[in-house]
C-alpha cells in the first residue's frame, strides 16, 4: 500500500501517519519526492485495507497495489479450474458449457419440447427459473418449489443437468434439493447474505455479473462464495448498464479475457440478457467463444410470444440450432470442446 | 401501449397481431401511416406489460404509454406523503430528516459520543449499521443483534428514533424489535424477496436507490413495499455509477424534483456515499435543500481514521454542527421546517 | 410521430395541437385511450422532428418512429456498401480491412520498420498519426505535415494504402493531399464542421464512435459525411467511457451486428484503443471478426517503451504475425476474405 | 510518480527500468516489499508522463501523483480567479453569472423580446447560439453572421454582454468581432484545434464540460486555453451521459466543488441542457447556487412550441422570473452578489 502526503502535510502529520502504520503492525517506508512525500507500507494489504487510513490529516490518498481477492486469484491458482456440473459436464479447462432454456419454467409441456430442441441442437445444460426477480410486483414471480420439480424431471428424462436462480437465503436448501447448479442473478451478485449461503452448499454455483458491477467487484463476490468453501464456481458475464439505449444492455466482451488473465474461474458469456435483442445474439455468442470464453448461456423459447418473461429476447429453436452450428466450428478454431 | 410495426408487415401478420390482442381482452385501434402501421391498444396497460407482444413476427417495437407503478405514483396519491418515524419525526410535507450517525456501529462508547454531538448540531434520526454489506469478506461485518441492541439504548438515551439496515429476509424480525426504521441498502434495491418481507412489517422503510438503478427503477421497488400493505416509504438517492473516477458514485441531484414530480414518496438525498468525500458532502447536502429533498442523509463520526467502516467519508462532528447551521438557513428559505 | 396527451389535457389544448400539427402540412390521427389520449402524425417524419412538439401546452411525450438518418440506413441502400482504399483495398461485402501501425508517426525509419512487419503479418492498410488529439497541452502534438510526408512514403514503398487522422478542417486539404483516408477520431465524431469538410473531400473516411455516442449518433455523423456527397464511409468501434476502471474503454461489440442491422456502412473495430490493453487485445481482435466485423484496427510498435504517444496499448509486431494468423483462420470460418 | 513491479519481475528487468528512469533525467527511489518492489521516481511529472513506462517489461502499473494541470490548478493561483464580460460583468469570486437566452437565434423580434424579460428579471449576460451543433444535418444550423449581427445590437440595446458558440477554429474571428464571450460547447470540449485557437484570443471563454469528460478532463481542456496566453476562463457543469433514461443527461452537481477544491477557475452550471426538462431546470438552478457555483445559465423562449431548436428545454420568461426570485434569496444565505 502506498500513502501520497498533501504538499502541505506537517511533519508532525507525518509522524502520526508512522506510528499508526507501525500501531497497525506494519513497516512504512519513507519515499521524499521534489513535491510530495510518500510513505510505502510493507506487509500484507489485506488487512490493511480495513483501516481508513485516507483519513488520517496530511493524507492526500492511498493507493492499494495488492489485489483484494485471493482464493479467486490466478496467483493462488495458477491453473484454470474445471467445473463439474451434475457430475458429468465438465465447464471450463477447454469444455465449453453451452446452456439453454427458457428464461421462466412455465408447464412440463413447454420446457420439455424446448429441452428436446436444445438438446438436439447441443446444448449440454438446461435452464429455467422457478423463481424470478421482476421489476415490477404484478409481474409473474415464477412458479416456485412446483417449478423446480418439472425442471429436475425434464432434466432427467432429456439427460441434462440443469440450473436455476436462486433469489433469497431462504430458497437454498429446496433448489439445492432439484436443481444441479445455483444461478446468483445480476441483482444479488453483491447480496452477500445469499453469497455465503450458497457458499456453504455442495452444489456449483452460477455468478452472474451485477448491472453495475465492475470485473474487480465480480471476483470479489466469487471471493464470498470460496471464503465460505465451496469451490465450484462459474463467473458469467450479461451486460452492463450503459446510456446506449438501442440494447438492453451493454456486453463487456473484455471482461473475458480480463477475468483469465486475473482468475482461474471458468467464465462465460450470456447475449440474451446483454442485448435482449434476437437479432444481435448469435453474432455475440460466436464473439465471446472467440474471445476465449468456457460457454455461452441462451435463453430459447418454442413460442416467445406467448412466453411469460423475456420472450422478445428469446431464440427459436431453429435459431438456436443454426448458431450452435457455427459455434461448433468456432470452437474448433479456438481448439475447446463442446 | 403503442404498436409499431415493421414497414414490411404483411396483413397476414397484423391480422394475427389483433387476434393477439383481442384475446387477451384489449381494444386494437389501427392507424395507417405513410411508411408504417402503428397500432394503439386501449386497456390497463399493467396488465398488457407481461405479454412479449414485441416478439410477435412483423413488430417493430412496443411502447409503453402508461406508468408501470401505481401505488407510488402521484396519480394515485396526489398530495405529499408524509412518513412518521419513531412516533414523532415527520418525514415530507415540508419536515426535513435529518438523519446522521456512523457508517457501523463499534461500541456503546463511539456511539454515544456521536449521537450526542449530532443530536446537539440538530439531528433528529440516529443512523447506524449492525449487518454491513461489504465488497470484501475479508472485511468487518458488522455486530449485528448486540450492535442493534447497543442502537436502540443509544437512541433512546438521545431521544433519537434510529434506522438500520436489513440485509437479509431473516434478519428483518430482529431488526424490527430494535430499530425505528429499516434500510434497505443499494446493493439490495432490487433484493425483491427482502423487499416483500419489509413490506409486510410495520415500521417505516428508507430504501435506497441501486448504484444502476433509473428513477423508474426506484419507484418500482417501492411499488413493491407498498404492494405489500406497508406505506412507509422514504426513498433515498445516495449516487449512481459513472465513469467519474474522483467521486465514489455520481450524485444524480435531479432525482429529487424527478422524484417528486412523479410519486407522492418523501425522497432525501445521502452526499457521504454519493461522493465519498467530505470536501464535498456539504456543498452536496445544501444542494440537497435547495433542490427541495425532504431530508439529509450524512455520516459522522468522531474518529473517522480508526473507524471500521468508511471513515474516509465521514465527516468530524465539528464539520458536521457547521453544515447544519448552513442547512438550516436554506431550510427557512425554501420553507421548511427542520 | 407519436404525440402522448397528458391525463388532465383540456379540450382547448387537444384543438391547439392538432391546428400545429396541420399548419405544418401533417395529418393528426386521433386515438382515444381509457386513460390517455394519443396522436399519431402521419407524414414525414424527418421534417417534423425540427418542431418542438413537446414544448405545447398538454404534451406529456413525443415517441419517433422512424429513424432520424435516411442515407445512411439500410432501407435506402439494402445491399452492403464496399468502401475502397487507395484505389485497391476492399472494405466491406466480406473484404476485411486489417489496418495496423503506429499511435503517432516519430521518424522515417520506426516507420519503416512497422510497416516492412505488419505488411509482412498480413495487414492491408497502414495507420499513423501526424496530427495528435492529446488530453495533455504538454504532450507531444504530432509531426503535421513533415509526418504526412513520411507516411506517404513508407506506404508506397510497402505498397500500403495510408490512413491518418484529421482534426481540424483546415487541415482537410493537405491531409487529402498525402493520405487515401481520413480517420475522424473519437473526440470529433460531432465536430460538425470539420464532418461536412471531410464530407466534401473524394478520399474516404474512417469515422470513429464517439466516447459517449450511441450508435444512433454514430449514424447520425456518418449522415452528416454522406449528406455533402460523400458516400465512402468506414465506421469504426472503439469503445466507450464506462464505470469499469480496468480498461481504458469499455467495447461495445454488440455495435458491430447493431450498425449492420440498420445500415449498409462498413463498420470496423479498434481493440486497441477500446481496452488500452495488449492482454486483452487478440482476444477482442478474434471476437471482433467472429461478431461479423468487416476489419481490425491495430495499433503495433516495435518499440512500446520508446513510442511517444500510447506505448502501453501497442502490440509488438510478433504478437501482431501471431493474432493475424489466429485471425486468418477466424475469417475463414466467416467465409470473409482478408 | 510511483512504478509498481509485478511479482515475478526479474533483477534483469529492474535494472533495465532504473537505467531509463535515470536516461531520461530523473532520480528512482527503490522500495522492496513484501510481495512486490516499488519505485519512486522523483522529478517534473509532467516531462515524465510523456514517456510510456506501462510499457517496460516487468512494470505493472504506474502510479500519477502529481495533478497534470498546472496553471488550472489552486496549487499555481490560490484565490478565486475573477473573469470580466463585456468590461463589466464580474464572474466569479463571490459574483455570480446569470446568463439567459434562447438557444437559437431566430431573429431580431424574438430575440429582443426574450432579452427585455431576462434582463427585467435580473439576468446579466445575453446568450444566443449562431452557430449550431446539432445532431441531424436535417436540422436548423444557425443564422449565422446574421445572427450574431443580431445578438450583437440586442445586447448593446438592453445593455447585457453576449455569450454564443464557436464550433470551428475558422469561426473565431467573426465571432469575436461581435461577441463579449466564446462558448465551447460540450461536443468541442476536446477539439484541440479549436481550444488553441481562443486561447489566443482576447475575448474570455465559457468552456462547457463534455457529455463524457471527467472533471480532469475538464480541466485539462480549460489548460489548452490558458497554455496559449488567455487566463479568462469559465467552466460550465451541463451534465454528463448516463444510463437514466428521463432526463436528457445526468447533471453532475458535485463537480461544482469538485473543481473549485482544485482550481482557481469560476464554474457555473447549465441545468437547461443538463436535463431537458423544464419541470427540474428550477430545483436544480437553485441548488447550484447552494453548491456554490458562481453561475448559472438557463435557456428561456418567449414561445418554446415555435423555437428552432431546444424549444422543449426552455423556460417561459415568467418562469425564469419567478425562478430569479428564488435564486436572489439564495445566493444572499450564500454571501454572493447577482
Amino acid at each position: 500500500m502506498i500513502i501520497v502526503l498533501r504538499p502541505d502535510s506537517t511533519k508532525q502529520q507525518i509522524d502520526h501517519i508512522l506510528d499508526r502504520i507501525r500501531d497497525l503492525g506494519f513497516k512504512p517506508h519513507v519515499s521524499q519526492g521534489t513535491v510530495r512525500t510518500i510513505i510505502g507500507v510493507i506487509g500484507d494489504e489485506n488487512k490493511l485495507q480495513a483501516e481508513p487510513l485516507s483519513a488520517i490529516p496530511g493524507v492526500e490518498q492511498v493507493l492499494a497495489i495488492q489485489k483484494p481477492f485471493k482464493l479467486a486469484s490466478r496467483e493462488f491458482h495458477p491453473g484454470d479450474s474445471v467445473v463439474v456440473v451434475g457430475g458429468r459436464v465438465r465447464v471450463g479447462g477447454g469444455s465449453l458449457a453451452m446452456i439453454a432454456g427458457p428464461c421462466a419454467i412455465e408447464s412440463a409441456e413447454i420446457l420439455d419440447t424446448i429441452a428436446g430442441a436444445v438438446k438436439a441442437a447441443g446444448a449440454n445444460i438446461l435452464r429455467g427459473g422457478a423463481f424470478k426477480p421482476r421489476t415490477s410486483p404484478y409481474s409473474f414471480q415464477g412458479m416456485g418449489e412446483e417449478g423446480l420439480k418439472i425442471l429436475r424431471d425434464v432434466g432427467d428424462k432429456h439427460g441434462l443437468p440443469v440450473v436455476t436462480e436462486v433469489m433469497d437465503p431462504r430458497q437454498v436448501a429446496v433448489v439445492e434439493r432439484y436443481a444441479d447448479m445455483f444461478q446468483i442473478g445480476a441483482r444479488n451478485m453483491q447480496n452477500f447474505d445469499l453469497l455465503k449461503e450458497v457458499g456453504q452448499a455442495t452444489k456449483p454455483v452460477l455468478l452472474k455479473r451485477g448491472m453495475s458491477a465492475t470485473v474487480k467487484d465480480l471476483l470479489m463476490s466469487a471471493e464470498y462464495i470460496l471464503a465460505e468453501g465451496n469451490h465450484q464456481v462459474v463467473l458469467c458475464e450479461r451486460g452492463v448498464r450503459s446510456f446506449e439505449d438501442s440494447t438492453r444492455n451493454m456486453l463487456d466482451m473484455s471482461a473475458v479475457p480480463n477475468v483469465k488473465g486475473q482468475s482461474h474461474l471458468p467464465i462465460i458469456v450470456d447475449p440474451s440478457h446483454a442485448t435482449g435483442r434476437p437479432d444481435l445474439i448469435p453474432a455475440m455468442a460466436r464473439a465471446a467463444v472467440a474471445a476465449g470464453a468456457d460457454g455461452v448461456h441462451v435463453e430459447v423459447h418454442s413460442c416467445p410470444e406467448k412466453a411469460l418473461s423475456d420472450g422478445p429476447q428469446a431464440l427459436l429453436p431453429k435459431q438456436y440450432a443454426a448458431l450452435m452450428s457455427d459455434l461448433r466450428r468456432l470452437a474448433e478454431v479456438m481448439g475447446k470442446r463442446m
